[in-house]
């Protein structure tokens, strides 16, 4: 067998041994190239179901990754940057909360952010701040969801002025179970513009997320990737949750 | 930035948009290389509690990621196994619980192993064969380990003959709170020497955990990788999940 450079790199250390008790060249490659990060960090997760993935909100404690990381990108992204970036002194924190739009992220930003005072701030805010206009009767239009994120943004910067800030694009795969294309399109193009403004006004590195799931669902279908179109597998997200890790490098690569 | 190779051919699409909305060169590299694998599979990941990582063992259907993987290796194989091979039709169960031993593997295997009929079978195992007589009075020795580990495999084997097997080595971290090293050393390296003789006389792909524990504390840490000395870190399952990955790429690569 030959194991693939890229995949060769990614292991500091091990082997495999075959069944005859070969040892393999598996895992000797030189450790991934490291950016330039601290060595204490908190790095804190805010969104919706797709942050929260089923975590037990009872665990608040950092680096609780059997209950309170969740099982989707959050919890993936950890187990990479835990990898790459060994030290002792990183915490990880996942505020998701299912449902979300932005007005319920300030409701418990003191407690969900503020409190845990990150040095990284990764927030994917925006698909139920159309959804629910939609399932809800929720009354929120684009301009709330704009004014409402941009403020909170705005206010998290001048409490914590160090602070890092990822944003994710709100993103809908079409043709998802739960979609109506004639319902989504073109209406949620206006809150990924705005996501993406906010990033800028913000000096956020912003993840695509939208290009990413188009790439892949082209590829391998919607099933695959996101079957209701708004949730991903645990494909979509490992895709996720490695664009993330770009964007964490990105923050330090200055 | 710089992201490195390693990185970026392990992305298949995506991009990361600066703050200034400059699109960085950072997934556009070529998928990674696939080895020959089937289109249809079923993976079983057997085990103790490292394998089980508190999962919902009321969730018992295939790829159920957020209750039934559990929030350890297993599932972070899983998520990687899902990008290097995207097919719609790979079934992954996790059926490890926690506290088992050899015995108690065979007393649920009808319904957690023959019911599912694996194409790949993933066990590891062995750990509280010995630990249990230490701390819970359990009479085995390694001669019960061995003997009735080679046991269920032969018979697995002969009701289910395509089956490939991995088989992960036992492993103690030394250093870890609740590992008394006099008292696990050098008694536990005859269960370990007994699984990698099980693994060679059933042809299956070995994992040395040991070794690739070994060289990690060395780098990091016993509390960085393994606390406990028993249970991984988030850090030590996705080391765990690296070297999964290796073990699996080489039962595909004849």
């Amino acid at each position: 067998m030959s194991i693939s450079a890229s995949r060769r790199s990614f292991f500091k250390q091990g082997a495999v041994l075959s069944a005859a008790g070969m040892m393999l060249p598996a895992c000797q490659a030189k450790s991934p190239k490291k950016v330039n990060v601290p060595d204490q960090l908190r790095i804190l997760f805010q969104g919706d179901s797709i942050t929260d993935a089923n975590r037990d909100r009872s665990s608040i404690k950092s680096n609780d990754f059997l209950k309170g990381m969740g099982n989707g990108y959050a919890l993936l992204a950890a187990s990479n940057l835990w990898i790459d970036h060994p030290t002792t002194d990183w915490h990880y924190y996942n505020r998701g909360v299912s449902g979300d739009k932005v007005f319920q992220l300030a409701d418990r930003w003191e407690a969900d952010c503020f409190d845990i005072q990150p040095d990284v701030l990764s927030v994917h805010i925006g698909v139920n701040d159309f959804w629910h206009t939609l399932t809800n009767d929720y009354k929120g239009t684009v301009e709330t969801y704009e004014k409402d994120f941009l403020k909170l943004l705005e206010k998290t910067q001048s409490k914590l002025p160090k602070l890092k800030f990822i944003i994710g694009e709100p993103f809908v795969v079409l043709g998802g179970t739960s979609i109506d294309t004639e319902e989504w399109i073109p209406a949620f193009r206006d809150y990924q513009r705005a996501a993406a403004d906010i990033a800028k006004k913000m000096g956020a590195t912003f993840i695509p997320y939208q290009q990413i799931y188009d790439t892949a669902v082209a590829d391998q279908g919607v099933a695959y990737w996101c079957p209701d179109g708004v949730h991903p597998s645990l494909a979509g997200s490992a895709l996720m949750a490695k664009a993330w890790m770009d964007a964490f490098r990105e923050l330090y690569s200055n």
